[in-house]
């Protein structure tokens, strides 16, 4: 089972090796997985992708286990299940300054290769106050593997198929409706 | 640049080892491929795809020379150019006939494997007269890897995402149409 907790485009700077620092705008989706088999599990499912560019993928799977390492290497005060809305907090204060010139919460994409290939990168949240920037927050994330973009490509393709099902049954009925109205009204 | 000859659901026959034969909707897909550089080349492209399997891909690249080989080998007797034609001809006549309790030209997908998994398939066009089964043409296909599904998918995605969107524009300017004549009608 799973329940998806966010799924925003987001401005992001993207910083690569030897590079001038260029922002995109990056989808991301923050879904908590529950496994029962063989034993209750959660997983919380962090995705990168880019509307633009369908073989962009990047992903995080934090387990509770991972939690921990995570909370202890980056000093964090929370538990996993607080975790999911402090990090959309922070994402939703990023949101809100993305458009102003100097943001104070920024999104940072980092690369310590030439160009987002197929390393591992960093997803930061950093606060840049008058003294210093601040990480709050930072994910290392892998590239998608071909099988996994693969997957990824099927399941937005049956997504896609679905919403335009609907679109043409709607585009049917409001056809249908309408022409109805005006052959009354023309009477 | 790309030339689309055929685009069909069809009715095949599918034959695995040590199973019983299958009866599945594949969509066959041929395509002219041109290249200039570089040298001026065509290939043709037989894609075979399941609608409701997003991961069944086979393919088939025939260039000229390949085509040189298979004339020999199947001992056809006409050239690369009349070849897709001839075909699709064919293919043609098996949807004529797949409603029938018998029918005389039949597709058949055949693997040599327990399951259409990763092993390569022939697509085979059978003709059954009262004598015998007599194959007009059989093409090996090979499964797609996942960077083809994956290109494949995406291919799939950007078409149905812009079809999506000719689909919105209508309903809004069929919205808009009717309900601008109704209002007239009204009045």
């Amino acid at each position: 089972m799973t329940e998806l907790l966010f799924n925003k485009k987001l401005q992001v700077q993207v910083k690569c090796k030897d590079c001038d620092d260029r922002r995109a705008n990056i989808r991301i989706s923050i879904e908590l997985q529950f496994t029962t088999n063989p034993i209750h599990k959660r997983d919380l499912v962090v995705r990168l992708t880019d509307d633009s560019d369908l073989f962009f993928l990047y992903n995080l799977v934090i387990s509770e286990e991972d939690f921990q390492s995570l909370k202890i290497q980056q000093g964090l005060l929370i538990d996993f299940t607080s975790f999911p809305q402090k990090f959309i907090d922070l994402l939703n204060q990023c949101i809100s300054e993305q458009e102003k010139d100097n943001p104070r919460f920024l999104l940072q994409l980092s690369s310590p290769s030439p160009a987002l290939d197929h390393s591992p990168s960093n997803l930061n949240i950093v606060e840049t106050n008058a003294f210093k920037h601040l990480t709050h927050l930072s994910l290392k994330l892998l590239p998608g593997s071909d099988v996994e973009i693969k997957k990824y490509l099927a399941a937005c393709l049956s997504a896609l198929k679905e919403e335009k099902q609907l679109l043409e049954q709607k585009l049917k009925k409001t056809e249908e409706d309408l022409t109805r109205q005006l052959s009354y009204a023309q009477q």
